[in-house]
């Protein structure tokens, strides 16, 4: 047993798929939840992946002896401010956030380092586009990447019983500074979901098009873009806005290579398409390579085909 | 049997998929196959998927009831330049080119309408990222869209014929102009691949980034890019120089919108995020209520998981 009372706070795609892990690999006492909808509390109960649903924040956190803070970024504040004067003593909090230099400031600024509290920033880089208790799986961790970003509130022996429990679910740990993390996390994540929201947003809202047809004919590139584009908009926006400075810097970056390529079509210039449409070919291979191409989804329909 | 002697042009992702399929509903007589690629027939053959491998373009088509053209499009013209001389009287030409005013123009400049020669554009609008005879499928065609683009050289008789062959597959029928389907596949199919070779491209190339990292961490969005983003590069470059007026324009456009995106970050407008999310999410839906939601690839993948 790593932690004995264990508090997760936001039991949605995450919080539910750790509360899954952590019923399954029986890796602690008891599992609390506490979520802003009751209906989820509720549900999750029903789903019998957590023992006690708490009405108030009081009462989630003061038996605690880990807290895992899975909601959107933007509640990472309040909750904290919130939850301060019924912390256990030697407590440890850590998160799910996927911007860690906002998430951490959002924690620590309403914590003293004489009061006790342990914080360690984490990040399991894994997840689907589907929301709430009910979208969590066991799997979802399985062969992913999960961040840890120590920070002055940390300790060594809280780090390492966090790595400890993701690693129990699969995941593979690395450590860095919340703003080397933001860095990355913009490039291979932040970017890439904003192109998807703005592409189906241009495409859905093109004057002169039947929107029955742009769903009909979807299959053929447009629908991928709508899985990542269906994400959950709190959470999305609330990284958006919290790692502004990386994300707008990267669209600038991005809009450049995109006129370029724009100007290579119109002067008919196909060799630089090949070069560049050969060269993210190799770069799709290796993903494939580092294993790192089957989505979550995909993972929890052959987990369940191989039910049948 | 919907036609006798069926020659395939091309025995990739899609020609070797409909390969599959003729052979396992037993829908003619004889498959003939003729690749620039000898490996690719090779592999054709060994994989039992075709009757009898061609070594020029005369001994691939002097006794075709059936020509499908599956190759890039950039290649029809010069291919049906050299078979002209050798086609029966009443063959039909079909291909599965994803742009139709050019494969069209590309197909029947060579041909006479007095030849006899009878030409129904086609697309069968379903494909995974792959390439190759090995990467086909007999799946690949259930549930999706193939669209008929009758032109002057079409009949009824014909486009009928080819119609059934494409249902037995499990595909639905729609029939359009090749002008409107251009203009729809730019939108649902051109601009999402360009923009996903373009991010592609951007996020491999930036400076201060090491490569590494962007690989280990791509699961959080960036994979789901790459996917698309390794589509064979000729079929692609031929595609995108051969529907440049609508492609340009769409482009223009996608920038607009990414820029008032750019704009409502920067000014922490998170209700108009908020507000465009939540629409997007919305067309997700659609799409999933639509039955076009799961990638072909996944079809697959279920499809061998049933068999283990």
């Amino acid at each position: 047993m790593i932690f004995e009372n264990v508090t997760i706070i936001g039991i949605g795609l995450i919080g539910s798929s750790l509360a899954r892990n952590l019923k399954e690999y029986n890796l602690v006492k008891k599992i609390t939840v506490y979520d802003a909808s009751f209906d989820y509390m509720k549900k999750a109960q029903q789903l019998g992946i957590v023992d006690e649903i708490a009405l108030n924040v009081e009462d989630a956190v003061k038996e605690a002896d880990l807290i895992v803070l899975a909601t959107p970024v933007g509640a990472f504040g309040p909750l904290t401010k919130k939850m301060k004067p019924f912390l256990k003593k030697g407590v440890v909090i850590t998160d799910t956030g996927s911007v860690k230099e906002y998430a951490l400031r959002e924690i620590e600024s309403h914590l003293c380092l004489e009061d006790g509290v342990i914080v360690v920033g984490g990040h399991p880089v894994a997840g689907t586009e589907k929301s709430g208790p009910e979208a969590g799986f066991l799997e979802l961790f399985r062969d992913r990447w999960c961040i840890l970003t120590p920070s002055a509130f940390s300790n060594n022996e809280a780090i390492e019983k966090v790595a400890q429990m993701w690693q129990v679910m699969g995941m593979r740990i690395e450590k860095m500074t919340p703003v080397h993390h933001d860095k990355v996390m913009a490039a291979v994540s932040h970017l890439p979901h904003l192109i998807a929201f703005s592409i189906v947003g241009t495409v859905a809202d093109l004057e002169g098009y039947e929107q029955k047809e742009i769903i009909k004919y979807s299959a053929s590139g447009f629908r991928d873009f709508t899985r990542i584009a269906g994400s959950d908009p709190t959470m999305w926006r609330d990284i958006l806005l919290n790692n502004k400075v990386t994300v707008l810097e990267l669209i600038q970056r991005f809009v450049e290579d995109l006129i370029a390529l724009e100007r290579n079509i119109r002067w008919d210039e196909g060799d630089k398409l090949f070069e560049l449409f050969s060269r993210t070919q190799k770069i799709r291979k290796e993903v494939i390579d580092a294993k790192q191409d089957q989505p979550e989804h995909e993972k929890r329909l052959c987990a369940e085909m191989r039910k049948i």
